[in-house]
């Protein structure tokens, strides 16, 4: 398959990296030429900054770019690309953002978090595709499936619900690991003592349901430590953490009454 | 050594097990007879829930208890035990709780998390020892070391913030997990498809600084995508989510902005 990518953000660059194992990456369209030249000198592309140099002899055209920037995007290029298929890369994006200006339009959605120095799982990472016309969905498949052995057909409304729900399971839960981070910083405790703890919190939530495996002074409804942490984030001005130190006991209290 | 172990709850069983390979466990004791002897006789020791019978010929009592309990535990067991090493396992509770009854006090606290049906990698568990007397915090050290290979000799302050910080990077972590699959369930849609970015997002989180591998709309700034979600919550009349979903979002693009 020849594949144009737009945008050479992370998500972007993971795919091209994988994609160009066994198809080929003809061009990298971004407004900034030069990291669109860093990654097509990855992946033997051409990079490109004007849409009217886009090529239409392209397969599939695989727009990754920031959620905002997609309607933007499409207006943009499709008067370049009247009769290529155009999918979009995002979990909380309807397939009608790209169907209102275009008509072979899809959606091509990994669901994982991606960072440009940690290599990709791609094998195990669930990949959704969606897709206007059946012979698209069809070759979306195809595609998704030469690179995960997770390959979904959902709708919007389903890829919605994972992305909300995978706001919660990973980005939340980063935020968490930071701000106890921040925590141990601030009296110069080593983080990486709390790396077991992370690591077997997720191992354990991953092979039982996450509710049987909830550990802790709220689960336990200790309102004495419950209190004295309240305190401590008080004492060092962290009202921040203490109303979040809140939120999350009393939902895990109520929880687990 | 010698251990009496004083709870059969989950800290007091791992511990049990783990101990009894290089030591003689004596004594389970527990007000419910029945765990008591559930645990006892997985690691041949006596199972009691009379303090009375508690024998004096130990040379270590490990309180494995609720941290509410350990105050009404340590009066309950020093008239029987005068001149016996006596720790607690807790990370909140100070050393006091225990040295203001009695002499030969201590602490032995593992950094972990502890479900009956997991068994805990020890050797990679840190552990924090604490004793009022200078041998004692000897033979703690040595305890700490047949088991793991990362020993720390911390005080009850620099304890307390491992605890605090702990119950961010596990238990609120866990919750994120748990909310999600709430989501997800709802919607009849599998939760083990967020497996992958669940275990991706911690083994990043401890590969780096938590910080600069925060992703998602919050981190983005994306606002259209935070409403978006906040009102999907709301559409399913979750405002307990709602309300986590603002405050975590709202931290993050402070954290970013």
């Amino acid at each position: 398959m020849k594949i144009t990518l737009i945008g050479a953000g992370r998500v972007a660059t993971h795919l091209a990296k994988v994609l160009q194992l066994q198809h080929q990456i003809v061009q990298i369209f971004s407004r900034d030429l030069q990291r669109a030249q860093t990654l097509a000198s990855l992946v033997s592309a051409q990079a490109i900054d004007d849409v009217r140099q886009l090529d239409p002899q392209t397969d599939l055209v695989i727009i990754a770019v920031s959620d905002q920037a997609i309607s933007n995007v499409i207006e943009l290029i499709a008067p370049y690309l009247l009769d290529n298929l155009i999918v979009h890369t995002s979990g909380s994006t309807s397939l009608s953002v790209l169907q209102n200006t275009h008509h072979r339009a899809g959606v091509f959605y990994p669901l994982q978090t991606f960072s440009f120095d940690r290599d990709v799982n791609w094998l195990e990472t669930p990949v959704f595709v969606e897709a206007v016309e059946p012979q698209d969905l069809t070759s979306l498949t195809e595609l998704a499936n030469s690179l995960s052995h997770r390959v979904y057909q959902y709708n919007s409304t389903q890829r919605q619900t994972l992305h909300l729900a995978a706001v919660f399971a990973c980005n939340f839960s980063n935020y968490c690991y930071d701000m106890a981070k921040q925590i141990v910083d601030a009296e110069q405790v080593d983080f990486s003592l709390l790396h077991p703890l992370i690591l077997e919190t997720a191992n354990k939530a991953t092979a039982n349901d996450p509710k049987d495996m909830q550990t802790g002074p709220a689960m336990r409804g200790d309102r004495n430590i419950l209190n004295m942490h309240q305190r401590l984030l008080g004492d060092s001005n962290r009202s921040d953490l203490q109303n979040i130190y809140t939120l999350m006991s009393e939902a895990i209290l109520k929880r687990h009454q």
